[in-house]
């Protein structure tokens, strides 16, 4: 599922980060290492859990030929895809805009078989254009998942309980999911005799929670007074289960208002039921911004960040717009934005970035190579490097190298008179960072180093 | 570093894979969930390593402008790449076409901070136009490491060792890195008195490893007839260290030659004593496709794979194109064609894709949600389902569903008759499936079955 244009809801400061905005173009990242870090992090447990809910990761190209995939793009996206021509072919290539689409045709093609129910997930860019100083992406990193051939309320709800999972599971705080029927305004503004182009202009601003829009396009056509009320009135139902009742009240008995609705209530009830009511959100007026959801939709919102975190929904006709008919839902996670917004443990400046520097002379190269792979071995990240000085010099030299690198300890290795089984250790280096560090320095015996270094290692291990 | 041009080299059929090639441009990939997964760990394995090694990821932007990244690409390079003119700058916008030029840029910017070395590392795709039918990746995966900062024989020997650590952690069986030094050749054309632009022809020649071109060039400019030798020679010059005593005798004397010559010596003397000597190739003619290369450089090849799976080498010019000079070397490897030369161990047909298949009449989806949560909670892999059907029939719906799902063990919730506490386990799907199954179903009290579950979660964690 793709991320829709975000609704206007209220937004604290978003934290700033050190990424470029200059020389690359504006909505392009560099993720730098420490935040690469947790990004794939998050990604990673994002991965990890909807795999334990039975989805398989699927990686699909990162541009293929406009005509083909088309079928599964509103016009408006495609508007905002970055094309080229294929020199080979003469033929539109796009970058990817939504990873929805792309498996919906890879679906439709039978390239995933025939069973059914499928479990895809997919972590993956996808680009779209937005004007520069926009502030916006233009290259947004999803996590997703789709659940296809299944259209009953457990599906509804399994796509919606899972993504409420990854979310509890990557640590986010608070967080509501907006959940809706994208039925119940379509099926009003139906009932209402607005024409077809009308319906489509409410839709946009109902979509986008325009409520002057939405005003615009009703004063323009003729339509009964009590249709126009509950139109302008649905857009603002949101809250809990009191919202299902007023609902009822403007169905006015009209089956098709009441279907959506009954639906909407049992997958709220499932998603109570499984724990979730707190970060529940009726919202009548829940829309999505891609016109091929046509059943429960839903978006994730959390304090302090005005768009929103994700989303997703069910898509019964996209698959069968290329060719396969197939009920279906899903959602995707913006996990730029989650980063943005789950609070990550402070690391302490004291946490070391790598176990051990091996330093050694340029003419020892052999022995720092052989000690720094026994080292690697216990399963310790290590850094290797040669140095200049001598005697107390080379202890220094290494010594700031090893501050610089942000090592745990520092070994040197081959420091003239030392026996040829012996390393110098210096450990703890940030937390003597003040004082004399080579006063530090103890003469140790390579294979204690090593059994020292297993030792750690398994403790790591036992606490992690 | 970038995976140059493929020489021309001996190449047995590549394994044909499950995979899309019609509707989707040439070239580009998808890659199915079977495959996926293996790709993905494959990804694992190498950053792990990687990793151990202290080098830290960084994550850069599919693309970016043109005018940017121009100075670290090779005119030739910048004609295979994909550019489209951004419609909000109407600058050209170029998709990444190699890592290593876009972590010089960065480098260069100074984003990274002034803390040398850099220990860099990438999992990307990269992206060269192919002609169609041409069977070559538009869109290419890649890991790779750079370490920036460092100009001594250990760095050289450390990206040499780290690859081929990479390359052994995943499992490959027989490969051969081919190692050499671009001062040799270029030493060699430079004192033949060749003009700039035969000195140019020659070296694409002799990159390429096509003597009939090479001569044509040598033939096309009066140099001398020992020159011209030496050069003919020197591409062919290939095996263990009889290569470098030759190589001496074709430097005769000259200092400019023997320089690379020796510190092309001192790293593969390192890289043996690193135990690496049967993996090495000497190679004198050693060039590289990517101009920026300027010392010890090298490529891998596997027996079954006619193009390379990676390469690398020293670029120490590169960063300096962007305004900070600075030494640096790096590999890159093709994740793709890793995938195609690694032997997966098979997974027998028995093997299950989940561990449960939770199953349910439509009206009992509260219970069957709690169970399935249930089960996940021991970290069992677990997808659910309501069925048709009832008694037998539903029991019938449940099993052919687990079988669909290749579900090692199918579990009813709320089927009639049942105690609200019990639930109905069919177990070893697999293994019985030619039996009549319904006869297997034993009932089992829910904490019974968790309890089953946690227990055989904990037997995977200690086996694996």
């Amino acid at each position: 599922m793709s991320s829709a244009p975000p609704k206007p809801r209220p937004s604290s400061g978003q934290v700033s980060l050190s990424r470029e905005r200059s020389l690359v173009p504006v909505g392009m990242s560099t993720i730098l290492p420490h935040a690469a870090k947790q990004v794939r992090r998050l990604e990673e447990q994002l991965l990890a859990q909807v795999n334990r809910w039975g989805y398989d990761e699927i990686i699909l190209p990162t541009f293929e030929y406009l005509d083909v995939l088309a079928p599964g793009l509103e016009p408006e996206l495609i508007d905002h895809c970055y094309q080229f021509v294929d020199r080979t072919t003469g033929r539109t290539l796009l970058l990817r805009p939504d990873a929805t689409a792309q498996i919906a045709r890879t679906v439709a093609m039978g390239l995933t078989g025939s069973t059914l129910p499928l479990r895809l997930s997919y972590r993956t860019s996808v680009f779209r254009y937005e004007t520069e100083h926009a502030g916006r992406g233009r290259e947004i990193f999803q996590v997703g998942a789709e659940l296809i051939g299944l259209d009953d309320i457990t599906s509804d709800s399994e796509v919606i309980d899972l993504m409420i999972e990854c979310l509890q599971t990557i640590g986010l705080q608070s967080f509501k999911v907006s959940l809706g029927h994208v039925g119940f305004i379509k099926g009003l503004l139906l009932r209402s005799g607005l024409s077809a182009q009308g319906q489509k202009l409410a839709e946009q601003a109902a979509a986008r929670k325009d409520l002057p829009r939405l005003e615009e396009v009703l004063a323009s056509e003729r339509i009964s007074k009590t249709a126009a009320r509950a139109i302008r009135e649905a857009p603002e139902l949101y809250g809990q289960e009191e919202v299902l009742a007023r609902g009822r009240v403007l169905a006015a008995g009209d089956p098709a208002l009441l279907a959506p609705l009954e639906r909407l209530t049992q997958v709220y009830q499932l998603l109570c039921a499984a724990g979730h009511k707190d970060s529940l959100l009726l919202d009548l007026g829940e829309f999505r911004g891609f016109d091929y959801y046509d059943g429960v939709v839903f978006d994730v919102f959390a304090e302090g960040m005005g768009a929103e975190l994700g989303g997703g929904g069910r898509y019964d006709h996209l698959i069968g717009r290329f060719g396969r008919p197939l009920p279906s839902t899903g959602f995707a996670l913006d996990v730029d934005r989650l980063f943005r917004t789950v609070a990550f443990p402070e690391e302490g400046s004291a946490a070391a970035r790598v176990d051990y520097l091996v330093a050694a002379p340029g003419q020892a190269s052999r022995r720092l190579t052989a000690v720094a792979a026994q080292l690697r071995r216990t399963g310790a990240r290590v850094v290797q490097q040669t140095m200049q000085g001598r005697d107390a010099g080379l202890v220094a030299a290494a010594v700031t190298a090893g501050l610089a690198q942000q090592a745990a300890s520092v070994v040197l290795v081959g420091a003239p008179g030392m026996g040829s089984g012996d390393v110098l250790v210096i450990e703890s280096l940030a937390v003597h960072r003040s004082g004399n560090l080579s006063r530090l320095a103890k003469q140790v015996g390579l294979a204690d180093l090593v059994a020292a270094a297993r030792r750690a290692q398994r403790k790591t291990g036992e606490r992690s």
